[in-house]
């Protein structure tokens, strides 16, 4: 039984197929999950994650239980985590679990019978969310994640997504990282690559920028910080660069450059659907 | 691409093109919506309306993502509306919208790259209500909407279904209309036909009406106004005359009444399922 | 139409059928109830029954419209249940009921024009959980229900779990009964077998015990004893006892009791999935 609990699980190879595949398949709908049940057991909300999930394994045939009001079950009678997990996993064919404490889908993955997905864990990890940022620069650069530089913008201490992502363009070749944000909100020592720039002022690295990644500035996470970009800066990137965006957005990015091609952050979610079609067909039939 | 945002979006041939349709083929399930996946995105609860499109779309062979509690989601982020419409519908073929703003749904077509049907949006327009109360008068009146005295009561000024529904039926031939209100709930001027009746007893009216159409007591959109019938004045109702209500009911209505083969409120339920189905099939097949 | 609103609805041969049934197709996916819908109406919360319900019936090829929050749909707007009945039995073809409220299930029937199935009507019945913990002592018992000794332990004052079970094992031959609680949460004598062995002591029954039935401390009904289980005292329940649980438990067992082979817990969950079923099948094909 294969769980999905970190980037850490995801191998080159396992990445490389799950994005071939879904470079062909897109989200054709298939039958291969006739059948099946997936869980979606979301102890915080996230209408996002959650729907992309269901998206895909209906599309693949199956159904989902959707779960997104855990604080009014069982577990307010009081139910571990651990419990619930070995009650559901008795129900269904695999499990997306999101949860706000790091650790969480590790103890799920000790108890459960059938796969786990991470789907959050607090400051933990979001491995889909990584694998779908990654294939968007995987499609949007010549099926490759080398020879790039990348510039992550924003809140870079609290948010697992920039953290995740690092981990995962670290393993390839030549890639140079800046990091703008600022001083309290510097990325984590053992995240930073031993070769980067950082810095509070976005103009300096625009020009040079060929993956420009921004994050939500995370109020719920503590943090208050403002950092829009506006248009005359998002113009001065490479025709060829791209901008990401995990989603959602409060005011990071102007609507006026949505309509840009260099703008893919709403992709983001098409890609999310693919990936996670092949993924869930991948751990499941 | 084919938005269903108000009532002005549907000519009579459209309607009776469903009409027909749902005469025909009722709730019988088929499998032509196979794959397809309909969001129902509703930001005000209404178990009614997103679980007759939930089962329209099931008894057609597709499925349905119910998002029922924007308020724990990622609109709590701060996302707009917008934004949320691009994500949806990158992940599915159809979004229904309930909104509390008049003008959501069409601000959503506006960004969304699959149909948005309105599921009501604020004092605004609900569209597919019209559609099955044109249906309930059709199929009860020999497949016309001429020649009718509809007398409608309650509260006229502030729900969108009497508006909606006297439009409608404006649009066909020597139709009579009696209002009965109390003097601070009657129809807008706007809305209200040259040619009318309006009063504050439905003593005057009940024997010459076709269509009584009760709507409830909107305590939460600020009228307070108790407008209950009771058995004796639906009996002076005549033999052929039928009586609707949009639902949910309070006091509006006695229960002994639901037998009488004069109720037609809860056949709307019905109804507005047959409506729904063929709707979903012609947007979306 | 068949209804399933108390244990007494279910005579010997009807669930020796659905347990026969459970034993032979297990949790296997058919397409029996293609294009059928079953509503799944909670006005409490019930993650676990929910979910069981919600996958049995997607097992067999039918859909399910889930609705888990009552207190923020139509029900708000002053709508009765027997309105709410009506207009989801035009919906769908079967409605799981979950209330708070004794008799709401057959107060529903009343009104229903498809079957209903009690969840749950707060301290009053809870069919299908009877049907899984019969189908747990059947399955790990040769398949028959006499001659036993059976010890339930905890608050069986409140807990309509236990109740509906004593009533049903009084049907079989040469059943003992154990009732271990403190004075306070004795079980009501209108249940209570003539014969039978009330103690607050577990230890002067362990050894003589078939079957251990424990109960959650039920906070939420007003109750707040602690009677929680040590491995010692499980430890001396002969080896071919069972340890039975509606769950969720919150410390009445230990978890490292978990792994021991009496332990049936979990597989409760497993035969409730197996054992709905076939029900759904029974009644709704």
């Amino acid at each position: 039984m294969q769980h999905l609990l970190s980037v850490n699980d995801m191998s080159e190879d396992f990445m490389i197929e799950i994005w071939k595949d879904s470079l062909k398949n897109k989200d054709n709908p298939s039958n291969i999950l006739k059948g099946k049940i997936l869980t979606n057991l979301f102890y915080e909300p996230s209408t996002r994650t959650s729907s992309s999930f269901y998206s895909a394994m209906v599309r693949k045939g199956g159904s989902v239980i959707p779960i997104n009001n855990v604080k009014f079950s069982s577990v307010t009678k009081g139910e571990s985590l651990e419990d619930t997990i070995i009650a559901m996993s008795n129900l269904s064919d695999c499990i997306v679990l999101r949860h706000p404490e790091i650790g969480a889908a590790t103890r799920a993955s000790k108890v459960s019978s059938v796969p786990i997905i991470n789907g959050g864990d607090g400051e933990g990890e979001h491995p889909t969310q990584t694998l779908l940022d990654g294939f968007t620069i995987f499609s949007n650069n010549n099926l490759s994640l080398d020879n790039l530089t990348i510039t992550f913008i924003g809140d870079l201490k609290n948010g697992r997504t920039v953290k995740s992502l690092v981990k995962l363009l670290s393993r390839y070749k030549n890639n140079k990282f800046n990091f703008v944000s600022p001083e309290n909100l510097r990325i984590p020592e053992e995240i930073r690559p031993k070769s980067c720039f950082e810095t509070n002022n976005i103009d300096e690295v625009l020009e040079r920028t060929d993956i420009l990644y921004v994050t939500r500035v995370q109020v719920e996470r503590g943090s208050s910080h403002d950092y829009a970009l506006n248009i005359d800066q998002l113009n001065r990137l490479g025709k060829k660069s791209i901008v990401m965006h995990p989603l959602p957005r409060v005011n990071e990015i102007p609507k006026e450059f949505d309509q840009d091609s260099r703008a893919k952050y709403f992709d983001q979610m098409k890609y999310g659907l693919w990936c996670r079609m092949s993924l869930l067909e991948k751990i499941l039939s």
